[in-house]
Formats: C-alpha cells, structure tokens, sequence
C-alpha cells in the first residue's frame, strides 16, 4: 500500500496558481465570511486558506459579522469591486437558511462552486460559459480536488481523451450537496459508473443519468477500482481491509476517517485526507473566475 | 372566541381567480409533478389543487415521474409553452437535492414562490419586477395564505396604508425556509415586529432586520397580538390557554396541531389550518405570472 501524498498534489496546484496569479494587474483577493458564533473548526479552515493564500501570492481578507449580519455582508462583498472571490465559512445557522445564503454569493465570485449557476453546469455537464472553450466552468471545491487527486494515482487518460474513467466502477460514501453528489456526477461525466451511498441507500450515476439500484455496501465495495468515503458520522461503520480488493484505491475526505487502518493497509493507495488540495483548488478557482469575469461589471 | 372560516376566505379568493383567469386566450395550465415514490399526503395535495384548479377554470394536470426522472421533467416542463405553472411535491428524496430541484422550476412558471430568484425579493421587499409597478412580485403560497387570512380578521390598513401591521407582535413558531422565514419576513416588512422560534431558539424580525433576541416562548406570547404555530411534530409542547391571552388572534398551519382546545377556546380568532387558502394562492401565482411573463419566451 502507498498513502497519497495529498500535500505533494496540493503543491503542484499551488505552483501553477501562483504562475497564473501574477498576470493580474493585481493581488487577487480573497474574502473570507466568518460569522462570530463559529465553531473552533471554522476558524481552523479558515487559517488554512489564509497559508493557501499567502503561497501563491493572493490576499486573503478574513472578516468576522455576527451572523445575523452576514446576509448584507454578502451582497456587499457582491458589489466590492476591491473583492475578487467570497468564501463563506459553513454552518452559520445549521437549517435550510444556509442554503439561502451560499446561494446568495455571485457566482462571479463563488470560489467554493456551490452557487447554483455552477451546479447546474455540472449536472448538465457544461464545462464552459456560453459555450466559449475559454472560459471554463468553475467546478465545486472538494469533489475538484478529489478527481485531481485520483488523476495522480490513476491512469486519467483514455485513449481517444473524452472519457477518462470508462470502464471504472467507483462508490462514495455521502450524497450530499456539496461534496459527495457533485462528485458522484463529475466521476460520472468522466466515464465511471458511481455507486452513491447515502442514509437511503444507493443510487447509481452513468452516462450522465441517475438509475435506480439495488446493491448492498459489500458487493459494491467488491465491485470498485475506487472506494471514496466521506461520512463525518461515528455510527458509520467503518470499511474494513475485509471489504476492500487489493488493486483498489481509497480515499477518505471525511473529518471522521472511514477507513479500518487494516482497510488502509490493504490497498493499493489510501489518500487519508484531502483538505490541502481543497484549498489549492479554491485558489485556482479564483483564478479561473478573474479569467471568466475580468471584463464583468463587478471584477 | 371564534373559528376563522378558511374556506369562505380560500372562496373570496378563488372568485378573483377565476375572474382574471377567463381573460388570458386559452384556459391555464398548472402541471403538477409527483414523484411516483411520494407518500399519500403528496397525493392528497394533488388532489385539493386539482378541485381549487376545477373551481377557477384551470387546467390541472398530474403527472408521476420515478423520483430520477423529475429532474428532467422539471427542465422539459420549463421549455413547454403549453405549461403556465409548475407545482412540485415534496419530499422527494428527503435531502439537500430537494432544495437543489426546487430551484430548478423556472421563476417564471414558479406557482410556489420558492424559487430563490422570488425569495430574494422578498427579503428585499423588492415588491415589482423591473421596478413596474403592473407587474407585481410573486409570494410564497403558504405565507401568503396566512397573511391573507390575518387581513381578514385584523384591521390591516394603517392609517397612512404604507406599514398596515405598524405596532403589532407576532409570534411564529417554523422558522423553515418555505414557510416560518418569509412569512417573518412578510410580517415585518408590513411593519409588525415577528418572535421567530425554531429549534435552535427565537430570532427577531423587525424594520426589514433580522436581530438575535433573548425572550422565553411565554413571554414572546404574552406579548404577541398573533401567534402562529406550524412546527410539525409530537415533540412540540402545545401552545396553551395558560400561555395566551384572550384577545390574540392564533393560527395553526401544522399537520399536527399545535394549539391546545382549550387554548383555541380562549382567544379572540383561530384558523385551525390554512391549506384552502394555500391553494387559492398557488393559482392566484399562476394568475399573476401569466400576467409578468405573458410576453416572455416560455409562455
């Protein structure tokens, strides 16, 4: 078995932010929306980023509001033309109102790739602006840094080059919005056939389509030359080397690791976490949006 | 004390309706889209919308899609000239992606009022599209119904007509992104201040704001001219006639009612529910958007 060297990839991406970064007339910067009732592990995220930042040469601004203030700073920092991207630190008032909010972000300034303009693209697998190949999508932050940490350890490339994953089966634990189901899709975009696991069950993303399925956690775990599990839950039962082939590659992004170290062990590569290259990719986000939006009324 | 009759208000309101509806070239269309895995209450909505639809003269029609299918159903549905409005019952898959199909209806076809493109406005009080005074803004159809409820039986013009609810206290208890928060937010942008509870404690909504509050469920009440219940569980202590005072006006949008017989003896006004008049408002919408959007591409 190999453990992924997830700071290693982060790097990579770091450096080629960087590169890009100082062709702006200047600093990009990054806000950072914080709400004062954060939990500790905010704050941690978001010291993260400020490190991230400061690699490549971006300005990472972190500002703190009372939450019940965090609706107008939003749609303030929208206005700034000082503010060339806008992350906002999750939960804020752990109900749907949080859905609110992040959709509230521009999506000219959206790094994260949450706002509903970008996860419609996704789902329709529009990888451009109106239809201009040099202008890309933004894609979702962590489920970005998962394929480009699977393109490091995987042969990515088919043949002909238009979908790298045919012929892949994969499962992910987690169908949530932000990670687990944006990824499921890209993966699926890519070629693979998806088993997404969550609470209900499995579903099965292929061919761009959601099926119906019924197959239990072992057989699709038997079944997959990528196992991803992202379940921040201790009742999770955790994949066990049992479970796992030898040949298979493993990645866990959840703050609860939902791999038996023997699981670990076991395969061919474990990617423990996956947060350094999450950043990196919010990073290059910024990047690809100042591209997209430099002449846009707002950047 | 005295029951508030919703049906003769849903009547008052589907009279309207049905006047404006004969106007347009051709009898409205409202589809509505039901996940085939829906669980008979969705089917028992259908069927009220399907009868207030009947009594306006406009045509409702159901249609069952498997649950991976309604996404494409909503976006087929969206580019169909034959359809005016689009009504989607929930739940579907009982996640984050509900929220994520809700907001793929079209705002224009929008019957509901959920779309995030009316939401915004909303908490704007942005009360015109385009700053047109002909072309008004669409409402959520539960908040909508309660407020329209509350104007028949309080004296809802103010003196000078510009904030009707000037003075009152209203307390709800939901603060749920589909009904409890805009409905606070409705109320306070009429001019009332609005305890908002949920699980997680009470907010206040006052002068277009939102504050954090501290005040017990007793005192909120004691206080309140109103006191709206619509928190959908067992575990939700009633509200009781020890708790409220004879000249509040209450009302109950819950499945599960959360006022206690005594209680709704007591008072001045209950509305034991507000679905008919939800209904009168879902095709009030479709009224209303047929008006907005009668030159656009879709209809």
């Amino acid at each position: 078995m190999a453990i992924i060297d997830v700071d290693a990839i982060s790097q990579l991406y770091r450096q080629e932010v960087k590169e890009h970064a100082q062709y702006f007339s200047r600093p990009l910067r990054l806000l950072g929306i914080l709400a004062t009732e954060s939990g500790a592990s905010s704050k941690t995220y978001a010291s993260y980023a400020k490190i991230g930042a400061r690699d490549v040469g971006v300005e990472f601004v972190l500002r703190e509001f009372p939450r019940i203030d965090l609706e107008s700073a939003i749609i303030e920092a929208n206005r700034d033309s000082n503010i060339d991207g806008i992350m906002v630190y999750y939960p804020i008032f752990s109900s749907q109102q949080d859905n609110y909010i992040k959709d509230l972000v521009d999506y000219r300034k959206d790094v994260e790739g949450l706002n509903s303009y970008w996860i419609r693209k996704l789902y329709a697998n529009d990888r451009t602006i109106d239809g201009d190949p040099k202008r890309r999508s933004v894609l979702p932050c962590t489920p970005l840094a998962i394929v480009k940490i699977l393109e490091e350890v995987i042969p990515y490339q088919s043949i002909d080059g238009s979908v790298p994953l045919k012929g892949k089966k994969i499962t992910i634990f987690n169908r949530s919005e932000v990670v687990g189901r944006p990824l499921a899709a890209m993966l699926a975009n890519d070629g693979a056939a998806v088993y997404s696991f969550d609470i209900h069950g499995p579903l099965l993303f292929v061919n761009h389509q959601l099926k119906e399925v019924s197959i239990s956690r072992r057989d699709a775990i038997k079944d997959s030359d990528i196992v991803i599990g992202g379940v921040p839950s201790k009742n999770f039962k955790k994949i066990t080397a049992d479970e796992v082939k030898e040949g298979t590659i493993c990645v866990n992004f959840s703050s609860i690791q939902n791999f038996t170290k023997e699981a670990q062990d076991k395969v061919l590569a474990f990617a423990p976490r996956v947060g350094p290259v999450t950043i990196s990719m919010l990073l290059r986000n910024l990047v690809r949006l100042k591209n997209n939006f430099a002449d846009g009324v707002n950047l």
